[in-house]
């Protein structure tokens, strides 16, 4: 329950950043791009990292950063506390005018996600979630999906990586397969707030790979306290590292996807 | 210009219809199922049909109508006018709660789409085209993307079909190398509303097979009339016909995708 103090930081961070993405929304900003060009960066991911940033260090001192547009890795293997942030979960989304992003707030400790924020700043959604503590959506609790218990019946969500030479780098998924195996398969574009649509129970299942750590610390919270489950696609203990595996699901698919996915 | 005059009454309906399935989103409905368990039908379904059907009915009594919920293909080959409703594209999202989803309104002439009208009730958008008087969003006027002119800086979107036994029926597409051919891929769930996005410049490409008439009949109209282009996957008419083919594009990157789905 310790961790639970966190999240009214988080959450007001969360919410604060999301006003900066819903008030550029649809308009003009100035954007770049990172490791390729459909790697997309805005003024709007770093104006939103900043806020979040500038305030942690100033009321966690201690603790350690880990951003999608900054620097530093290295907090999550110190152990300690460490806050993993990604500031516009879905930039592409936000870039064309597709109205799904947010904004994703998880905190580690021992190399452990133990709290997490995702708010969707286009609908006013605040998902979060303190190991021990339950989900919640906008204060009110929330659980995975209990009456969906096969894969045929699954609604599952996955993603394509931005940098292509990152493709299937982990594991190289037969879509087709996929698609055939559940009752339908979505991509909508933005990891933190599809792992949050299954903590809620509004998606099934969820895979990618490879991802970062600030595109599901918060996420892999919010699943597991719901109910849900959440491991690498092997199976495994989920691990915060660059270039992750990850699946999640209401924990009842979960090897039923994970056999799908071989 | 002609058909600009059907565009009111389609419009008012859209909006009528969207309130029925804005009131019922996150609620609770009846379910059922058509051809297969992953294909869904709800009151709400129904219940928007009706609405529409019945106006329509009143108003036009000489127009043939097809409806997703309705019986009756005939009209289009039949010549003279007939409507092409959906009366909710993306059941699966709206029973499962993700907030995308549409109604679609379309009007066949002599077997062309001449105008239609994509209404998403939960954003309040409503996007309407009429056959030589341009596409607009909320009553301003769209164009497609045309900043994006090669298929590597595209957003593309694509469906999977609810109907296992449909899958790829006309083409077997490589979704790999789709999502590494373009900026990155999509599949949001709701054909309609997906073609009215190519429409207003926040998806740059689409294709999906099959598809009904009635998914498509609107918002081809939208795409084409916003500067877009929409042929069948092999580049020929679009045939509004069951288990039709489509690509849509904004024009700058058709050949190239439709190269890029062989």
């Amino acid at each position: 329950m310790e961790y639970a103090v966190y999240l009214e930081t988080a959450a007001v961070l969360a919410r604060q950043a999301g006003k900066i993405i819903k008030d550029k929304f649809g308009g003009q900003f100035e954007k770049g791009y990172k490791s390729c060009p459909s790697d997309l960066v805005t003024e709007v991911d770093r104006a939103s990292e900043a806020l979040i940033i500038n305030i942690l260090r100033q009321k966690f001192p201690g603790h350690g950063i880990i951003g999608e547009e900054s620097s530093g890795n290295a907090a999550i293997a110190q152990g300690g506390y460490a806050w993993c942030i990604d500031p516009l979960d879905g930039t592409t989304n936000f870039v064309y005018g597709i109205p799904f992003c947010s904004v994703s707030i998880g905190l580690i400790h021992n190399g452990e996600a133990v709290a997490g924020v995702v708010y969707d700043p286009l609908r006013d959604e605040c998902f979060s979630a303190a190991l021990g503590c339950g989900s919640f959506l906008n204060g009110g609790p929330i659980r995975v999906d209990a009456t969906r218990k096969k894969l045929s019946e699954a609604l599952l969500v996955t993603g394509y990586p931005e940098n292509k030479s990152y493709s299937g780098l982990l594991r190289r998924v037969d879509y087709h397969k996929m698609a055939h195996s559940c009752s339908n398969l979505r991509a909508l574009g933005s990891a933190a707030l599809e792992l949050a649509y299954i903590a809620c129970g509004r998606l099934t299942g969820f895979w990618e790979n490879p991802l970062m750590p600030w595109d599901v610390a918060a996420g892999s919270v919010l699943v597991r306290e719901a109910g849900g489950k959440v491991t690498d696609i092997e199976g495994g203990k989920l691990r915060l590292e660059r270039y992750l595996s990850i699946t999640a699901s209401n924990g009842l698919i979960h090897e039923e996807l994970l056999q799908a996915l071989l």
